[in-house]
């Protein structure tokens, strides 16, 4: 048997036949088309499924040999497969697995992205083998996904997972869910891209402003770590006050969960040793029983392609 | 069969003979000396054991039929029983189970004992029949126990369920644990207190400092709620501010876990509907899915008799 995994992005939609061992037999991709209404976006998907299953290029390919349907979004559904909130997509209270249901008659999950990376990780990648891990995509914003004992968590109400927003600073800074103080707006891409351009304006000398050609609305996270890395003031000033912050955030998550293994993912991940080194050196001075064996801290392992594979791991 | 439950604190030791039906059958305390050296505190509580292990008052009162020892202690003990750390009783990794089991061959259990508080309240208190829960209680310190499917959950090190040390607030006030900003800073009843304190000399007319007899090292949590009710007003803004800590630590203790239920115990939890009501209503402020259903939060239901009870549970 075979399945389907959908990694539904802001921008497009990637969607790949799974076989039994986690390989991609055969991927293709969509376009996100947010200017449809949902039926059609749905069609569209549904479309590009039947287009991947073609016995001609791999026997297994077929209506038949598809055991079920799994959908990565960036949003939350519930467990009757609705979408609650799916903000990059304009999905608000859809019914996805029904909408599917109704087209192709398998059984269909849907699944916060980051919950399926998490999964991916935990089944055939760095937190492999673990009883316990927490994923964290470190990018524009913060998404994670919690696994205990080979299972997404979700939580009781299918609300948990989200480590982005709780809060790391009393009345802090506003973040976008409408709350103030989120972890989000101190550990993220985001966040360390606005410490870096607030501080640009003191310091016109900083590497990070040529490498950014000059233009403050061109400093990325790349920017700030490459910069650190050439030894520029500013850039290892900010470097050290994120490392700070992200220290505090996994130190506290040690003190209340403790998994087994806390893996980093998304775009500030690829910072690599640079990042993975200091945090592993800030994190244990917030751990209470610091003495005792901690949480490894990795790097996300798998490619984007997790994002496939882990959908179509959803059960 | 019958248990043993002991519920070690700082300054007494509570044991008591338990029956199936999770009822006390018989109980005795004895003080507890810090000032004697480990194996003779262990003979004192072992002393105490054997003394309650009377068949004339209970037929079920002997040694063949106790099933099993349970210790709660306000510390943490590793997977061998070995208390790594109790500032209270001086311990330091001390082995507590191998020293019982010397005196009295029966299977041992040590735990922090806000995790035996947190099972007790979910098998015969507040949290009863739910699929997870976190029991906070919020005392001089701080302390919290996580349930998942009827388990306490201490993550994969034995290090987590310490819910007062994630980090609420950036580089924050100094913790006694030697971190900073954590949660038991502005949660606590000593936080309260210190709050209360720092802003008593520009309110020299409010009701705390007549309700302490004019003396700010009187005042304690009750004060505060009871001057509050009185409509004092600095109580009144000491209250909304701790309400909002709290909310906003509970908000986020929600996105990140969501358990079914959230227990609140200790000291300033005796103000009961007061403070439930008026963190029920600030919660919901900050959680990112606030329209789904959300975890219910209660007071603790148990009396001082769930630390032996919840002690017995152990296994």
């Amino acid at each position: 048997m075979i399945k389907i995994g959908l990694d539904i992005g802001g921008t497009g939609i990637q969607i790949g036949a799974v076989d039994e061992d986690n390989h991609i037999i055969k991927e293709a991709s969509i376009p996100t088309r947010r200017d449809l209404p949902f039926e059609k976006q749905v069609d569209q998907m549904v479309d590009c499924i039947r287009g991947l299953l073609d016995p001609v290029v791999d026997p297994q390919l077929t209506l038949e040999n598809v055991a079920s349907i799994g959908a990565g979004i960036p949003g939350i559904a519930d467990a009757r497969g609705v979408v609650i909130n799916c903000t990059n997509l304009g999905w608000k209270h859809v019914p996805l697995r029904s909408a599917f249901q109704q087209r192709i008659y398998k059984p269909f999950y849907v699944e916060n992205d980051a919950n399926v990376a998490a999964l991916a990780e935990s089944v055939i990648g760095v937190s492999a083998g673990s009883s316990s891990s927490v994923f964290i995509t470190l990018g524009t914003g913060i998404g994670s996904g919690v696994i205990i004992n080979g299972a997404i968590w979700k939580g009781a109400h299918g609300i948990g997972g989200e480590l982005g927003h709780m809060i790391l600073e009393l009345d802090g800074i506003p973040c976008t869910c409408g709350n103030r103080g989120c972890i989000e707006q101190y550990c993220s891409a985001t966040a360390l891209i606005r410490m870096a351009r607030t501080q640009l304006p003191a310091h016109p000398e900083s590497l990070i402003l040529s490498m950014a050609e000059g233009k403050p609305e061109k400093v990325n996270a790349k920017i700030v770590f490459d910069a650190k890395r050439e030894g520029d003031p500013l850039a290892e000033k900010l470097f050290r006050r994120y490392i700070s912050y992200m220290g505090q955030m996994i130190g506290g998550l040690t003190n209340f969960f403790d998994p087994e293994v806390i893996v980093l993912g998304g775009g500030v991940s690829k910072a690599g040793d640079l990042l993975l080194d200091a945090i592993r050196d800030e994190f244990p001075r917030h751990v209470l029983f610091n003495e005792l064996p901690l949480p490894r801290l990795e790097i996300a392992s798998l490619s984007s392609e997790a994002g496939i594979i882990g959908a179509a791991m959803l059960s």
